[in-house]
């Protein structure tokens, strides 16, 4: 009897050449076959955009060049579009058989609360999802380029491994953010908290003579006392999980709306 | 005793030369002050992304280029970014108040199902909600630059008046999506339906040499028999109205995940 190895399917949304996504792969490696699909430069803030109007490329990047030749069963690709444009042309083109798992991440800074609507590296889960593959991101609270990811790997391989011989229910996605503590308090299962970003943009003067914007802003948990919160969790020393679904009908509007009598 | 009027912020993802968004302030111009904030050409699927890395830039565009010349107390911006960009540069820097409705549309073509999650018609209202404003999204079953919008005049002004008045949950948007059918068989508030995408990418061969995608695609309802849906509603001649929600958690699986006791 023939045993197929999973295979997981990787993307993000810094770009395949992050550290973060490198050290995910390495992380999960030895658990199946490896495609990573990820956009050939950095993507933050794309959400579930994908390129309608854009002829889309794909270029095999040798494993090499990721400090990956180690890794056996492993293709890496970059793609010129968007995240979601990467799970596509990977499921379209690049992947032998249905993936077991879409994973994201390791996101360069955090994707809790609403910062959820706007992450490529959720747009690459939710894609997954929403082609009933069991996904999961993982994101970490530092952006730098040398992020220190090592801490993650024990939680990353567990719920790795758990979701290959568990999945998740069909339209359910996991968004895992790591805090930058020296050590963890645990890990809470989480809601996503009510949040909001100001003061987000900030008016330039080009030499030229015209004014331009650039998009930046700051964030404010507008519910800091509620401790069942992925908020609460990353600003106490927790990891915080929050399942994420696909279904965004508000349900507890219907009625509501359907008083309304139109 | 000063009675301010209504401020009305209008976007949407198709341009702000679309015939859409036109026919749209044209039929709610006389509930407020309007501020058309719309993109400078076609962004249709941008999701919620915005622009992280682009600086950004605002042009007035005069009414009579808009065919709008008969409104009064109109602006129209377009913005060289994403619809969520034109939102949130319409609210720093173009909106002389909170606005008490941010309407995104009239998008030439459904936002129903899973739609919702690539629309960027569905960005603006999304981002709209997300700043506690009341957020409504109204789309045709028709692509066509030429669609004929008329229809829908009665209802989107009775709904928009409604929320002028009355106001939406905090957190909850509307999505409301118009069949293209001779007479509407009535309004169904309803939820969004399961439904895929497939066979989304098409194969093309360069002149010189080199293989590149288009994103097409073929959608599939997977839950056809479903009287609840915006599909269902929509394929049946009925406008499909979808509460949606900020809140992405799936608080149906929040147990499970508990209980693998990470």
């Amino acid at each position: 009897m023939e045993i197929k190895r999973p295979l997981l399917l990787i993307s993000n949304d810094d770009g395949y050449q992050a550290k973060g996504i490198r050290q995910l792969v390495e992380m999960v490696s030895d658990y199946g076959d490896i495609i990573v699909c990820a956009p050939d430069s950095a993507r933050s803030g794309f959400s579930c955009a994908f390129s309608a109007t854009t002829p889309l490329r794909l270029t095999r990047i040798p494993t090499v060049n990721c400090q990956l030749s180690t890794v056996n069963s492993i293709e890496i690709w970059s793609c010129n579009g968007t995240p979601v444009d990467c799970v596509k042309m990977a499921l379209a083109e690049l992947c032998p058989r249905k993936p077991d798992m879409v994973i994201g991440g390791i996101n360069h800074g955090d994707n809790a609360s609403v910062n959820a609507h706007y992450s490529g590296t959720m747009g690459v889960v939710l894609e997954g999802c929403m082609k009933y593959i069991p996904s999961v991101a993982f994101s970490l609270c530092d952006h730098r380029d040398d992020a220190d990811f090592e801490p993650l790997r024990p939680l990353i391989r567990q719920i790795t491994e758990r979701v290959l011989k568990e999945g998740l229910p069909l339209g359910v996605c996991l968004n895992v953010n790591f805090p930058l503590v020296e050590a963890y308090q645990g890990v809470k299962v989480c809601r996503m908290a009510k949040g909001t970003w100001g003061s987000e943009v900030t008016k330039c003067h080009h030499p030229r003579g015209y004014d331009y914007w650039w998009m930046v802003g700051h964030y404010t948990n507008d519910e800091p006392e509620a401790e069942d919160t992925d908020n609460w969790a990353l600003t106490h020393g927790y990891v915080a999980i929050t399942p994420t679904q696909i279904d965004v009908t508000a349900y507890s509007a219907l009625d509501m709306i359907k008083e309304w009598n139109l």
